[in-house]
């Protein structure tokens, strides 16, 4: 059985987790695929934008995001999947050699009214590089299996 | 000069885009990468799941409408970035051999009040699949600076 179940996700719990280092590599690989907008394939092109160097994304930031989530703690969740996010913000580039870690801090815990063996979860993401900045801010809602269906 | 600037996006202006058709080697890679969430790497652990079948992070989904948005308009614009999206919302999963397409539609263009060479756009994009199901949809606001300032 899963560690975190829907039962865990209660107004206030926290949980944090750790991203690794940036490479100019990961950036440009993302971005060739995705976002070939010149501020994230080279320095120099970046260099006369509102970034000033070499940027991530901000969709490869975001799944950086997902994926220190998913190391910490969510492929040991009874994970549904998610409906959608509100309110994500890009508050400052990520540039190369940043190192990322996030927080989740749960903001709201519904049980579902048509599924009793289920029920959504509204979590506050915030992702912040080396020196404490905030770079992404985002709530979103997942879903979780009840512990007590599992156990059933 | 790029082709479009911020006087395009006036309220109402529409912009489509086609995408690629999803491969299964598409799904997984960029899962293994960024969401390794069972369900996103294998039919056989998705089959007992709400998705079914092996479906995209929805973060995939996204990153692939920032894809067709570069290719159909974006890299030919005055863009200067975006602060955030508001609303993301995974409707339908996307699987395999699925072919995407997306609609941009403007809903606000606001000058900025510091900047007098630049200004924000609120934009609802929306993801449809081939059997016209939409999968994904946000708003999101994006920076572009005016034709005025680079015809000085």
């Amino acid at each position: 059985m899963p560690r975190w179940y829907f039962e865990d996700f209660t107004p206030g719990f926290v949980l944090h987790g750790q991203g690794p280092t940036v490479t100019r590599e990961d950036i440009i690989d993302f971005a060739t695929k995705f976002d070939p907008q010149p501020f994230h394939l080279s320095d120099e092109a970046a260099k006369g934008t509102l970034f000033g160097a070499l940027c991530a994304s901000g969709w490869h930031t975001a799944s950086m995001c997902m994926r220190m989530m998913c190391d910490a703690w969510l492929l040991d969740s009874a994970s549904l999947g998610s409906p959608g996010v509100d309110n994500l913000r890009w508050l400052k580039p990520v540039f190369v050699g940043d190192t990322l870690r996030f927080t989740l801090t749960v903001l709201e815990q519904r049980p579902s009214r048509s599924r009793p063996d289920m029920g959504s979860v509204l979590g506050k993401q915030e992702v912040h590089n080396q020196k404490g900045e905030a770079v992404l801010e985002m709530t979103s809602w997942a879903m979780f299996r009840k512990r007590a269906a599992d156990a059933q």
